[in-house]
């Protein structure tokens, strides 16, 4: 029996959430232990969940010393955390905030290594994204095969007993709710040990088509996809990639499909693929935006283009391939060419957090970000003022300044499986931007009607849509946005999980009752 | 009314085909016109096909000034051609010869240019070959955009004007066989100006799924699509690529499909994905293996494999970077790392053809071929003699007669539409050679169950296939490779044409008879 009382869900099961971030990261800093909230929209949407699911348990990684600490503190046994806008270890006495368990798992720094940045971050990462140069890359060799059977799988096996012990300390039945492409063959792993388990996984990045997955050896491919046939719902932020993994398991795996339910027949067990667009914290981030700390930078900001009496295209983004920073200046680059009457006029403005510096690839890319912004600001900085302002460091802060008074964010990637940037921007931005956006994100299924598309690969199309968004009249701009808006806020991270749990709920049969949603 | 009389169809509509490679180039050398024979399989192929059917025409590029000049003396008319195993202009005299007609279009240089070396090659290649490093390439700006519709789009008009102009000279009502990437948009418009027409689209090259269509931007897209959609039958050697065109259709254009069925509805038109895999003229292949210019070869190969003792790997290949060729080389230095055993044992003779210089990517991976070659050579010669034996030039003869002396043959393809190759060495081994397959060839649907599969991106797996190649027990390669001969005879090249005209006949209600196969 579920139901939601006082805003929390009342599931009468336990709940189990895998993630490989987890919620809060210790550090030891000047003899004091730091709690730091974990990065990244996963974080902030699963925080939502188990704020939510009282007593919900959040199987996560071990990633530095001072959480090795605060595990042998607590026995290897979980970790009360209060899960408030900061997340720390709960006050025993304090009665009046939400509580999740955090179960941290200590992985071995070698199996970690290759678990991480040789099969999950590179490989899968780069196969889902479409990243390989495939006439040089991958060279799969022992250092592969080794990694994925020593790290990969050997990391999967670790998470999926402590997430099967936790289930059997709760009576062998429960909820478990995998994510992302860390842990494609954990629900296997847990059914087997828990056959009375309910198996969800959440893939958040692109899951491409069959051609895509011939690049690993099919010895990787079939543990990927026998793990994910594990669960009794696997899902995606599009439709497209839900189609995708079916035919996946149709092409690769010669098993039946059907593409109107949206199934897959795995022997005797029906396995639904099911669609779930992520969203933000709508209200946490406009609270964000009213703050005194956006409120300052904003001033910065405004003075800044009150002084130049120009337009501003902003981009947020990790230094990641997959995001298409290089051509996005490109397009740039060609819209100042097209366009002379724009330089020094327009200024596109780069948040750009450096990321995944343990791949090569990565770091060559944060090389070539540069080429690019310093041959073009020499080519079109005027009166001292570059055209291309590049901050290479994250700052949350200005970056929502910056959404707020922009004329334009560019979203441009390559392939993406959601993309908050673009859901961020739409809900702070008080000068009608315009959306960029490309249709290869997640988000582009949502919000593509309403935003100027971009073609990643197109140059030029880019930047004639820079242009047409620049110059679009207030009134289409402020339709456009507001349309847009409604729909992120609509569509709210909490939604989100509702859609999930009354799946679950309908999908196994553990609940009977329909949830209606609270407003 | 069809039927097959004396080795030949009658179909008793007229037949027109279109390639861009002609079966026939016109020289001029020492003052004297030579006729030199198309290259490539397809060429090969259609000649099979014209050869069966009488009065045929046969539409295709002018390619050389001697070709111009061959044009102007025939008024721009059609040309008859003598198509025996050497095609030339027939002899008016000569009764007993198979004659087929050519049109030869003359395209404007730079459209060519264009059409040929901007769009075709580089682009639909790459795309459907899934060639392009996505975080670098391609960067599709006017050049391309102006290419497109100047080039390609250009071309494709011309030659369609030219099937119109014979069809019409025929009273409208024809046969239209279109071949390969060069001419995804001539059935649409042949179409428009001969309603009556029956048209079909042959696909030589893979036809990936949808997300790789995403790389090209939506207005060369939506027309190629719209220009295959102009054909009843839109025909594939494989059925994944058959699949993944339909595919296609419903995501990229919302258009309903027939997954059973292998159809795709467009307006009033229900157009058929089918799927013939093509062969070789097996016995016109034996004649060559039995020739003295083959058996003086094979001599001087035996020579030196006695004098060694040992065994002999082959691959023979166009220097592209979808054959794989640079992973191949890497994958037989790790064999020879992994047993140092067959160090001056074990052989590889790769005849390379060099292809497409006017394409930078092409060049280079010549480079890189050189380069791992002469570091693997430099690791392992030994007495003298160099593990690997590279022939950057054409060499037919010298390839059958390797065929029919090797151990092993390897075809390691990234993405192939069939690769003859595979067809061509089991015909002709003399010594029980084992085929060691890429899963991603279009031939490994019908020979993978009697070949060593390779997984192309893997080396090690690479490695350790040849290994289990070279060791085969002689019982099993035997067994092998006369099931796999046994299938490439019964699916001789005019197999492939019968199928096709058979299935053109049904599918269009243009004819009622169903002819039987003649053995």
């Amino acid at each position: 029996m579920a139901e939601r009382a006082g805003g929390r869900w009342q599931l009468g099961v336990p709940v189990i959430v895998a993630s490989h971030r987890a919620p809060v990261q210790f550090r030891r800093e000047g003899g004091r232990r730091i709690a730091r909230r974990g990065a990244g929209g996963l974080v902030t949407a699963l925080l939502g969940l188990v704020r939510e699911i009282p007593d919900a348990v959040w199987v996560c990684a071990a990633s530095t010393e001072e959480d090795a600490a605060v595990v042998a503190e607590h026995r290897g046994k979980a970790i009360p955390i209060a899960v408030g806008p900061l997340p720390r270890i709960a006050d025993p006495d304090a009665h009046d905030e939400p509580v999740a368990a955090i179960r941290m798992v200590e992985i071995d720094p070698a199996a970690r290594e290759d678990f991480y940045s040789v099969i999950s971050n590179p490989m899968l990462w780069f196969v889902q994204h479409g990243l390989y140069d495939l006439t040089r890359a991958p060279n799969i060799d022992e250092v592969e095969h080794e990694a994925f059977e020593h790290g990969y799988v050997a990391v999967n096996r670790a998470f999926a007993d402590t997430i099967a012990e936790e289930v059997e300390s709760r009576g062998g039945r429960a909820l478990v709710m995998l994510h992302d492409y860390h842990f494609y063959l954990v629900a296997a792993m847990v059914r087997e040990r828990c056959p009375d388990v309910v198996l969800s996984h959440f893939v958040h990045i692109p899951w491409p088509g069959p051609d895509a997955w011939r690049v690993l050896p099919p010895h990787m491919r079939d543990q990927i996809f026998a793990g994910l046939l594990g669960n009794d719902i696997v899902a995606f932020h599009t439709e497209r990639f839900a189609r995708n993994f079916l035919l996946c398991a149709q092409e690769l795996l010669g098993l039946p499909i059907n593409l109107d339910k949206m199934t897959v027949q795995y022997g005797p067990r029906t396995i639904a693929a099911k669609t779930y667009p992520i969203s933000i914290d709508v209200d946490a981030l406009e609270e964000v935006a009213r703050s005194k700390a956006v409120r300052t930078r904003l001033d910065d900001l405004e003075t800044w283009l009150a002084a130049e009496g120009g337009k501003l295209i902003v981009r947020v983004d990790r230094t990641d391939p997959s995001k298409n920073i290089v051509r996005g200046f490109l397009a740039f680059e060609r819209l100042l060419d097209d366009h002379p009457e724009l330089v020094g006029k327009v200024r596109f403005l780069a948040f750009l957090q450096p990321s995944r510096l343990d791949v090569p690839e990565y770091v060559e890319y944060i090389g070539r970000i540069g080429s690019v912004v310093a041959r073009i600001n020499a080519k079109y900085t005027r009166g001292g003022e570059a055209p291309i302002d590049l901050r290479l460091h994250e700052d949350f802060l200005t970056a929502v300044a910056a959404y707020s008074i922009c004329d334009v964010v560019m979203v441009n990637s390559i392939a993406d499986g959601m993309n908050l940037v673009a859901k961020e921007a739409v809900c702070v931005s008080r000068r009608n931007a315009v959306l960029a956006l490309s249709e290869n994100t997640g988000a582009y299924e949502e919000l593509g009607a309403f935003a100027v598309t971009l073609y990643p690969f197109d140059i030029q199309q880019q930047a004639d849509a820079l242009y047409i968004a620049l110059m679009m009249p207030e009134e289409e701009r402020r339709e456009r946005l507001e349309a847009a808006a409604e729909i992120v806020r609509a569509n709210n991270v909490t939604k989100w999980l509702d859609f999930q749990l009354t799946d679950l709920a309908e999908f196994t049969g553990l609940w009977s009752w329909k949830p209606t949603r609270s407003s």
